[in-house]
């Protein structure tokens, strides 16, 4: 039987300010990947989303990032290969003191932002945020978009990876994404999104934007929780993927 | 035999900034507490300085402080029980975070500057603080002002404490600091403060500055690294105590 | 003819982070407090918030805050009188590029959250206040609360002060707000905040929590925008002052 | 006669932590361009560096980063145009609230390390900066690296530019910097610097790292502050400029 991840971005609201559909997403998501307080979140924030992730028995992912709130992580920044996997480890720690507190355990690692866009492309940046995750516990996942070189730098450094894909992007014949900055970036049928993902998942490929078929490895699909579409489509895909008998189970 | 520990601040260097003299500091104390990153630290240096301190082989200490960097932790602020408890864990987790990737084991955990102050004096942040230290590891030590509410704290809650003196600071009756605004709160004699840390850790008793004596229990001494002649004073109270036969050890 | 002052709190959200509904609130008040980037507020948001000020011909004042952006600005912070009045000039003249740059005019300063409240009472920082206010532009107006140590301030540092007062607030026989820690510190029936104001505006009274009836000069009345009934409240506060002949206009 | 200014960083120092040697340089420069708070410098610090700039009757700069304290503003960073000029507005802005305080006058703007290379080289991002600088005062001259296309936009945008000329830096055939990551970046011997100051500015020539003679207008010569040879070779170069008939001056 085919198995796949649904992984959603958690607990990045931030003080006062509120964002996404946390508990509402919980119920359809298998694994769950938490802000750690650089790019967004906060010790409080991070404190209950480990909570309530616990209770409901969702794996705990991390999700660190840039040091830049305001621009929630999301803008590139030429930090250096030292600093990146120190940014790594002190958020991932950071995050393992909650799930201390509350009795869960870390299951993966996942870059989020900016430093997830860049390590997929720059091998040297991957590789030390590999090696991050390693140096902090060599059974974490690291968690990276599919075909990329986080994959590849997972392998080289010997820890597990999880393939990551995106419902809703178009892919390039490398198999890397569509650049947001391209007006074919986005799919935004849910239907053909619900469509693609299957495939990917059973079939193991995906169509190009220019219409051509490569492989595609899809360990992890990535729910966006920010958007206000996007508890009605976590529904749709989750009823989808059921409907098609594949299971639903965090990356092991 | 009597044993004390000989503690100092430490990694509180910040990006391009740097302050104390660390390296040198490590050849005169038994125990380092490290910054977290919220009044002082940054990855860069928690790296460096967990490693440097497993290298020699110093015990090492999570010190965790207000998110105020621009205050260096030392102005009072009004946080919630639940966010002085968050701060804690998260920046106690962090610094975990390295000591993982070092090799190293955390020991203690000394709240920094206005924390440590405000807690000394309050029960209930002190409580908070010492749930939250037990929450991550209940083997930890917790590091208090010799006297103060935090110690108090710390049996109710059920871990460990270390009682911390200061060589350079009056005492009241109370067994409370004489505060900093007042004109005779420090003791700039070098002599002077190796006589009363001597006292202090063979006598258990100071003298007040009402010139009273009152109770103290000295397990561990604070050194302070960040004005020009700490590394003076450093280098003379430890030759002193050798030479008084007082063992130098980490609490335990 | 009686007239009166409306002034909303705005430019509070902050990067990806969505706060207040700023663009429908314009239409009810008469005057602005725009976030200056420490408790609230960004760049980006404050130079949008200005342009459309201007664009309304709203009133603009700057509405600095404690740098605390983790708790918006509303927890105590022991800052000096030196740092108080820096954090002031600072965030005057940060908003006065923005203003500089859209054409407007900066009509007033309103501390925010807890530096309005420890400078209500606390004589010698809301002098510090006041001063750095008068330092940066002479002609500035003071906001305080009503019958508060900030009011007293201005009038001695020699600037021109407005007295703000709260619809749905409680007072004390001493003119101060009833601490929001106490049970009835807050009014929740819309009717009964209208009829407060109405007769605060037109008769300078105003009956305490304790049913006596004190003095209090409204010069300005603020509308929280961050509740979800906060446009409706305006609606109704906007439409009632005007039925009873109150003129709404900015403080001169 | 011939003209240059000397010109240093200065007031990049943050809370408890020193930088830099600024009252000391303050004895050779003709004008100082003061760190706003993003990438150095706090509201207390910018206050007192005002204040001793105003004092000692020297120009008045700003010195605007990128939001990075960690990284000192020396990372780039993929900010939108909009958000450059956005950043460029809160900082300047910000100081000239010390300005006003203090009784000086803004003089020029020039971008801080990272933000400085990248428009340097990046036309699009150089205009924005120009377009902000304008837009809060269009009689500031905005600072860039001679040659380069912050030198080109200041013309198009319609404001005064000035040259900016490293002392200490090899060139490119095309005018640029020799990267530093390149192995000869630095020229180390500080008579030779001081020798090609001179050429530059008498001269308006410089030899190439290639040893290729190029045009190069030096309308201001920086100094750099922070590290412990600065002032011994501000010292240096003052006395051999003005050996030379050179006279020192701020840009007009």
């Amino acid at each position: 039987m085919v198995t796949v991840d649904l992984n959603c971005d958690m607990g990045e609201s931030f003080g006062a300010y509120q964002i996404g559909h946390d508990e509402a997403l919980l119920n359809y998501v298998t694994s769950v990947n938490i802000a750690c307080g650089f790019h967004a979140g906060d010790p409080i924030i991070m404190g209950k989303t480990v909570a309530l992730a616990v209770e409901k028995g969702i794996t705990i992912g991390a999700h660190p990032g840039f040091p830049d709130l305001s621009g929630f992580g999301r803008r590139n920044m030429q930090v250096s290969l030292e600093e990146a996997k120190a940014y790594m480890i002190y958020q991932i720690g950071a995050l393992q003191g909650f799930i201390k507190v509350h009795g869960g355990k870390l299951h993966h690692v996942k870059p989020h932002g900016a430093l997830y866009n860049m390590a997929a492309k720059d091998y040297s940046l991957a590789k030390a945020l590999a090696e991050a995750v390693k140096a902090v516990d060599n059974e974490l996942i690291f968690v990276g978009l599919a075909n990329s070189m986080m994959i590849k730098a997972a392998e080289e450094v010997g820890i597990k990876s999880a393939q990551e894909v995106f419902a809703d992007r178009n892919y390039q014949e490398d198999g890397s994404l569509v650049p947001r900055s391209l007006p074919n970036a986005m799919i935004h049928d849910d239907q053909i999104c619900v469509d693609r993902v299957i495939k990917m998942v059973k079939e193991e490929s995906v169509m190009t934007v220019n219409q051509e078929k490569i492989n595609i490895k899809a360990d992890t699909i990535c729910l966006h929780g920010d958007h206000p579409s996007a508890l009605l489509f976590a529904k749709k895909l989750h009823r989808a993927l059921l409907e098609e008998n594949i299971k639903l189970n965090s990356v092991t």
